[in-house]
């Protein structure tokens, strides 16, 4: 734990109404070969936002029989982000589509300016106009979810974007923070060079120069979803409501866009996975240190080497880390659920085994 | 108030969460002539639910630079739903698209089955199979919003849907309760006989039997909000969260529903309006008496007798009476925000010279 997290974890233990946010968008950037683990081809990356959050509130996914899986089969963090949240009794989600490529079959919440983000190194990420028309949208969803109870809400934000890493890392390195090399990913072979292949292509394609319109820099270089983060955060902070980023460093170019637009960030903490810190590739209290100094970072000090599954013990070996709100849900089942670290262990275990049935080679 | 409404306005007035919910969609039966007054033309009504919902938000409709009105020009009662909403400190908002005709601009949750209603008289509401999709999913959304927290949360339920009281009386008929000729209007003169020619005609066209399936009712004479509301009040009560349906006769359509499928409505109450309740030419408590006779029916005794606009005191004199859960909001700030009625009522004077802006015409 780094900064002053007591007021995050006391608002996430007791605030009268506790939201579990996840907000989906699909990039193009996704479907470059190597950059993501996030489904088992570069095309299928697309559907993963869809899958993930339809898998999350059902328990299966919808749209096709299958589960999010990397290309060495290895599950989506929705299974132990589903498998915390069962252990918080009110925590009532809401999935937002801010771009996703494939509809989900669940109720959802759609901004109205949602769109598949382009794929950077050769196009625009979003068209004029739209970064800062998500931004709007989002933080008017924030005014509905809050309204003027501020205080007596507490929002844990996740999400689901395939390649987001490598988004965020343009989006801050864009804003003018020092990114590059420093992103997590969900392999453990992190594809740093790839990613600042990409960063390069973007840049040199959309000619940005420093001191750029954030919103700008996010239509050139970003994604749908990170903007739309920003400005749900920004809504919720304007009401006096705790917001608790699920994620890893993803949720640093969300702050960088905060920052940049000079919003107050007080009332914001970011929590994330033991997984994401142990990370030798990447440097999430090091972007936080840079970019919102004083944001308190949580780390859920949770350990799957027991796993009688070969999927979960492979987040032991770097695989995942981070997604779909993973530890911001462990958290609130530790905090919120008041439950013991064993409880949420085994809770990922169980879903797990339901997943995969009698499926024998997920043991081992 | 009619039945035992304590346990409502209890839950109402300390339930630690409310959401006040507005399904909105829209049935081609509001382009017959004569059958609605949502809209200025019987084209127009089509764009009234998501004209309502942008207005009631944003305090502005979106959409079109133009307040839902009466032909004589009396505005939408979203008008005094969104004036007692901002006497509720705590009142979070959703809305819900079930099948509106043009998409708000505005974040707002999709049903995956949504769909404009078909004109009843002339084809059916909706295809086979689309009516218990709908109610699916409104009901997980229920269980997304509620969580396990049931008895923690209060729902007040509101609707727009133009020729919602022609489709509801259907539905009511279809399920063989009496409805026909107590139906309310948004109109002083309630055109009983033109409702009751598109029962004769739909009924005719459909050759639905007594006893046929609830949902192939709703598919063949009903619409895509009804049942949406139904589907989600089911999903509300099964976690043990309080239900107050906000609106008039129609409310007693999504009563009938949840009759016919079995499900307890012990934990949902009926919230509406004097105005509806003095209506001659309908029978609120009537229909209740018949489908649900233990549920309560509260009616929010406000009058516009003094307002310096026209448009307002024509509420006096049998125009508009309910819509966009108007008696509920009213309820909402009385029992929830604590407010006298005057502040309830001068709040509406406030929000409609708003509105009206320095309109002389509104004068008078």
């Amino acid at each position: 734990m780094r900064g002053d997290a007591s007021r995050a974890l006391d608002a996430l233990r007791n605030a009268p109404t506790m939201f579990f946010v996840v907000f989906a968008a699909s990039s193009k950037t996704s479907t470059i070969p190597g950059i993501t683990a996030a489904g088992p081809t570069p095309e299928a990356t697309l559907y993963t936002p869809t899958l993930d959050i339809e898998y999350l509130v059902t328990g299966r996914p919808l749209t096709m029989d299958v589960i999010p899986v990397t290309p060495e089969g290895i599950p989506t963090p929705a299974v132990v982000t589903r498998a915390s949240l069962q252990l918080v009794n009110d925590a009532r989600i809401v999935v937002v589509d801010a771009g996703v490529y494939r509809e989900p079959l669940i109720p959802h919440v759609k901004l109205p300016s949602r769109r598949v983000g382009g794929r950077i190194d050769v196009e625009p990420a979003l068209p004029p106009g739209t970064a800062s028309k998500l931004y709007e949208e989002a933080k008017l969803l924030a005014h509905m979810l809050v309204g003027k109870a501020g205080n007596a809400t507490t929002l844990v934000v996740g999400e689901t974007i395939p390649a987001g890493t490598t988004t965020a890392m343009c989006i801050m390195e864009g804003l003018g923070f020092n990114a590059a090399g420093r992103v997590s990913s969900s392999m453990p072979g992190n594809p740093h060079n790839l990613k600042q292949q990409v960063l390069r292509a973007a840049l040199e394609r959309s000619g940005l120069r420093r001191g750029d319109n954030p919103f700008k820099v996010i239509e050139e270089v970003g994604d749908p979803l990170h903007v739309s983060v920003a400005g749900f955060v920004a809504g919720a902070v304007e009401k006096g409501a705790t917001v608790i980023l699920a994620g890893g460093t993803q949720m640093a170019s969300v702050l960088a866009i905060l920052s940049r637009l000079g919003i107050d960030t007080s009332r914001v903490a970011v929590a994330t996975t033991r997984w994401l810190i142990d990370d030798p590739s990447s440097d999430l209290p090091g972007l936080i240190a840079e970019i919102a100094p004083d944001t308190p970072l949580i780390a859920v000090d949770i350990s799957f080497h027991d796993a009688p599954y070969k999927g979960l013990r492979a987040y032991e070996e770097g695989y995942v880390k981070e997604g779909v709100g993973m530890g911001g849900a462990m958290l609130a089942a530790l905090v919120r659920g008041g439950r013991a670290p064993r409880e949420v262990v085994e809770a990922a275990y169980s879903e797990y085994a339901r997943l995969v049935g009698n499926d024998s080679k997920a043991r081992g």
